[in-house]
């Protein structure tokens, strides 16, 4: 293994698990409903690879500040993925009853549960960013701002709706990058934006580099993802392999060929590097991470 | 009909214009997907009494805020109601067909395109809070606070999970207010002190009392739904009259008898007016608001 690919292994390892505390705090006091609160704790704290949290974290870094002032900020993004797999995974929706290794949320409770946990955790997203304690009102609604934009009706749940629209369709893979921009690719954008305007000096010279490079990452995902349904294992992906393909969604393998999405996957990998050219060693766990996005197996 | 009821109508209607127009503005940019936007609409715009935003509106003029310096919140909270009538609307969970006189939004579109636009109305909520434009970042962020803490797993949401187990069940008259306040009281609850939030000079004693006069008002607001869901028209209320007894939802009128729940609804009444005994004539729209609440016909 890569010196690089360890260092972000060791990183992820280790923010996980700040991530993970910060998370089972945020849900504690509650209890309207003891149910919709363990439906929450289900859906968020049942393992997940913590990588948009980790990209926060390492983008506060790379700009200097401190990484443990982006911990609500990360805890943020990581309810607001949380909550969009628990929606996704619907009968109505992608109909999955497997994720991260266990039943899904409405599978293991009901659907009405995972309906309203899902509802509850977009909530809880906003409520952290509004309190973060270590952050000045500005910085905050700047993040919420961001966050929304990045996970409405123009971001992320846009592009979740585009993705029901395309399933059995044939699409240009102009198309396909428009949906994966959309769908997860501005979720990760915010990831890196967050953690970098954690820091009140952070310019936007900084942060229009920092969006190249996630740009380039969120559709490095996206590639890394699809051909990881094909090839990857069912045990170690932690939902069922082949998926994609039984449901008939459009993938990069599909339109591009398996060898054509791995060169795609490695051009857009060495388009996220180059973006952070002129950032110095603070960079470098950030850079560790796209080296993982992409070697990941599951 | 009472000058003050007339003065409550006339002011639903104008605040109604200005909100719907708000609401029009705020979803008109977006198109990642054109359906997608479709449905959002159509579960905004499609009538409705407008009931939250004008009492923000008229919460403001209470203050000695200008009521328009509040219709951004207006709009946020209206955006939050919809979105749970519609998840609530859903075959997991009400299994509601109708609502305001249409088919509701899974059946005009379908499951999937309901869920999503729930999703997306709710983050477009803290979307327009976040940018405001007439409130400073202090005031955004005290009322994304309280928005959120209104709406999620403490607050509506939360409430949401009671009813859903609480049907079939008999509860007792305090489970069922409590029930009630999560559920639809802190939302009501939020679009008074939200309104009064758009007055920087607002004082502690001020929004206290206000809360006051919202938690009673809120119940009021319950304890006549259930009162209409027996007597009211299926069409003019516009939905299945005798739906909650249908599904064996506790209501008042099970608990205390219609004639029990009229008297109920008219001390809840009298709680919320006292309330505003320290405000002058700036109070008298909201005022008016609760007596609306109260003789309302759907």
């Amino acid at each position: 293994m890569s010196e690089r690919l360890s260092l972000a292994l060791e990183f992820l390892e280790q923010s996980r698990q700040q991530i993970d505390q910060a998370l089972e705090r945020s849900i504690r006091d509650g209890a309207a409903s003891p149910r919709l609160d363990e439906a929450m704790r289900y859906s968020v704290l049942g393992g997940g690879k913590r990588v948009r949290p980790a990209l926060c974290l390492a983008a506060a870094r790379a700009i200097g500040a401190d990484p443990l002032a982006a911990l609500t900020p990360a805890c943020a993004l990581e309810l607001v993925h949380a909550y969009s797999l628990v929606h996704d995974d619907l009968p109505a929706m992608d109909d999955d009853d497997l994720r991260r290794g266990r039943p899904t949320v409405h599978i293991a409770f009901d659907e009405a549960s995972a309906i309203l946990a899902g509802d509850a955790l977009q909530t809880l997203a906003f409520a952290l960013l509004a309190e973060a304690p270590e952050l000045s009102d500005q910085q905050r609604i700047a993040m919420i701002r961001e966050l929304a934009t990045a996970s409405g009706h123009q971001g992320m749940v846009g592009g979740q709706a585009i993705d029901l629209e395309s399933v059995g369709r044939q699409l240009t893979i102009e198309q396909l990058e428009s949906m994966h921009r959309h769908k997860t690719g501005a979720l990760i954008e915010a990831s890196v934006r967050l953690g970098a305007l954690t820091s009140s000096s952070v310019t936007d010279q900084q942060l229009a580099a920092l969006s190249d490079f996630a740009s380039a990452l969120g559709l490095a995902f996206q590639v890394q993802d699809d051909l990881l349904d094909i090839e990857g294992d069912t045990e170690i992906i932690g939902k069922r392999q082949g998926s994609d393909a039984a449901r008939e969604k459009p993938t990069y393998p599909a339109l591009l060929g398996v060898s054509g999405a791995r060169e795609h996957l490695e051009k857009l990998l060495d388009q996220a590097q180059r973006a952070l050219d002129s950032f110095g060693e603070e960079a470098e766990v950030l850079r560790a991470m796209a080296d993982y996005v992409v070697a990941r197996s599951h």
